[in-house]
């Protein structure tokens, strides 16, 4: 085979990088600022992510101004007092007393936009949404690499996507993927908050995985 | 900090694995089979991605069947003699000449398809695509590990997802976000397929980065 080859160990680190990635939220970030060389190792990480057609459809606003964030946090409380209503009996408790975001908590947050393709894309011709898909591997990457960096991150969905696109001045024509914070950490729990909380139960492997046709009667 | 504390080479790793991933294409697979541990590191992998709200809306079709795998690739063929269409001058003579999709000569194709939920998902109230993008991140994952395994991956994008569904009888409730092609390779690529043909160039880091607020002008 042509090309680096990784050594089990090192399959096996890559391993132990994605089971310690957590969602994390405001509670638990430091205000110091990200070094720049770790903020560029977090960008190239994404823009080195699979694109579709290689079109690279990503646009990132880093946004640190405390009084930008306060208005995408406004954005966020909007939004979520909405989403509580949606939830009923002890899971509109619970909901009501979880810390969603770190909006101003963290040091850094980064605005990831979708640019639609002015002409056809390789690979985008049978299902367009592959377009966006492409800008969720840059997340991904970054997520993982900002991890491997000792750093968190959070993704924040509950947002009107026009309204943050408003707050930054982004065209029109662009679409938000995701809002994500990024900061320095307290902690990484073992495990996803929402599974420690019982919120929802994590799914066997043997529901989740057919074998040559989908098999019905889980 | 609580929580594993990765080092800098650690992370330096996990940024080779990132540079080295490739869409690997039919012309470069093997036909040997994916032991079954690899297999089971990769779904690991997956399913260990962030999910919005713990959903987990992800399940998988893992498809061997010679049959099978004939019937996917003509839906491939179909959709790709309508995309050829989209190309013009030499980009079209181009996109005759390239293979897009390793179908039948890969061992074992993965079809990941999104569940939606049947109430609300927390996060996933604002903005529903949410749900997709966790998928999203499960095959980005999946993609990561498989490169560190030294195994190649391809995502084939140029399906009607529909007709998939129908030949890996799936509910029509679901929803395809990605056909994925898996196995050992001759080689993996030192830079992106599209790149060295010079279909598409690299965006340069400061196209994509903007600070506060969007800067137009580009």
């Amino acid at each position: 085979m042509k090309g680096r080859r990784f050594t089990a160990e090192e399959a096996s680190l890559l391993q132990d990088i994605i089971l310690n990635r957590r969602d994390v939220r405001g509670n638990r970030f430091h205000s110091d600022p990200i070094p720049e060389p770790a903020l560029q190792q977090i960008l190239e990480a994404g823009v080195n992510a699979p694109s579709v057609g290689f079109s690279q459809p990503w646009e990132f606003v880093l946004v640190k101004d405390a009084t930008r964030r306060q208005a995408i946090r406004d954005s966020f409380y909007q939004e979520n007092s909405k989403a509580g209503d949606l939830f009923f009996g002890p899971r509109a408790e619970l909901y009501q007393r979880l810390k969603l975001e770190g909006i101003v908590e963290s040091p850094l947050n980064i605005a990831v936009f979708y640019r639609p393709p002015e002409q056809a894309v390789l690979g985008q011709t049978s299902m367009d949404e592959v377009g966006r898909y492409s800008v969720v591997c840059a997340i991904q990457n970054m997520w993982l690499m900002a991890r491997s960096l000792n750093i968190g991150m959070g993704w924040v969905s509950i947002l009107d996507p026009v309204e943050v696109r408003s707050i930054l001045q982004v065209p029109e024509d662009r679409e938000l993927v995701g809002y994500l914070c990024l900061g320095y950490v307290d902690e990484f729990y073992e495990a996803p908050e929402l599974e420690r909380l019982q919120w929802e139960r994590r799914r066997a492997m043997q529901s989740l995985v057919h074998h040559e046709i989908f098999q019905t009667g889980e």
